[in-house]
């Protein structure tokens, strides 16, 4: 009988995605469900991230941030008592599947686990590349103004959940919500979209609530949430 | 006596590099001084555009509008009499030398004239590419946080300008103008910090101010302001 070799590189599109595959073999086995946060500069990624956590209360969690420089999310996080690592891309303007595998080496994750990875601070580069995630999610935040949709249909178009940030702000700039929700429906039917502001933090629970559904899909049984 | 060809093309570090030098010899021969705008999504980069030509009041301007999809920038200037053109990327994080090159040839320039581009919004990309400017105009809005120029310094440091834009949010939002500040002196000691609101028109004199005042170093007779 004749033997079929298979090259399974071939049915991969990049070198990428043949990492981020392998990643999620590790995460599986590992029992690690992990969220990519995708938001351009100043969004509120990070505070996003916080009040996230606070609202979910994962068994264990871990945070991976992605910046061009500096350690200054990193250092908030840490402060806050949570397992965060650092990558710096120098000027990269996404995070791959050789990063988050890079640095996976210095974290000795245990699973069951969250992992929660901030990507690079903007609305284009990160949506190509998938780093092992489960889950993603678009934040936006209210003073960016509600054409975000429209100019960056990509990143809406591939998000999981996506999350209007900072809506403390709503009485003080030009946010027109409903073309905004206009705008993702377009792009993205399913996609739930939530809103919070680090001032109510309520708000968060929705968003928890979304993230546990998707973890216990996932892992029905490992008690990560 | 001996003839030395020079490969010109050997002097510059890329192909976008060759290609702005010839922009920069065709905007020089044609009068046109021409200023980069620099900014995340959502920074106010056209309401910033709008409040400039307002305040500098050249003879003559021309907008090009970048974006990744949409004209919803290029409508709104067009709206208010602006000679706007838009170019959008697709998906690419930047605009280069060959896109512009490329608009030129529907626009008809004719100098003396001012020509504002408006880049693809993200703080990483664009700083490597000369698109034929002689400045370049990195605009941060007050809720981004102070924390930009430590995260995203390539882009600080090679500004001509920084703008602080939305200062109108200041009392709602964390916002350091004394970090900020710090960060960006830190990578660029030389450019001018300037901060602005759509609600105080008066803002923008300081920008056009120092706007002209380049022009007429660049171009002391042929009257474009």
């Amino acid at each position: 009988m004749a033997t079929t070799i298979v090259d399974m590189k071939d049915s991969f599109a990049s070198e990428n995605d043949l990492l981020a595959a392998k990643l999620k073999v590790q995460f599986r086995e590992q029992g690690v469900f992990v969220v990519n946060i995708l938001g351009t500069a100043g969004a509120g990624k990070t505070t996003f991230l916080i009040g996230l956590l606070e609202a979910l209360r994962p068994r264990k969690s871990y945070v991976i941030e992605g910046d061009i420089a500096s350690s200054i999310d990193t250092d908030i996080l840490r402060r806050l008592g949570i397992d965060a690592y650092q990558i710096n891309t120098g000027g990269t303007c996404h995070l791959n599947a050789a990063m988050v595998g890079g640095i996976l080496g210095r974290m000795r994750i245990e699973g069951p686990a969250l992992l929660a990875i901030e990507n690079i601070g903007n609305l284009i580069c990160p949506v190509e590349y998938d780093i092992g995630e489960n889950a993603r999610v678009v934040v936006s935040s209210v003073p960016e103004g509600s054409d975000k949709p429209y100019k960056y249909p990509a990143v809406f178009q591939t998000a999981g959940a996506v999350v209007v940030t900072k809506t403390d702000l709503i009485p003080y700039v030009d946010f027109d919500l409903d073309f905004f929700t206009k705008g993702v429906r377009s792009l993205n039917p399913s996609a739930p979209l939530f809103q919070v502001t680090k001032k109510e933090r309520n708000g968060y629970t929705p968003v928890a609530d979304w993230l546990r559904a998707r973890i216990q899909e996932s892992y029905p049984t490992n008690g990560i949430v």
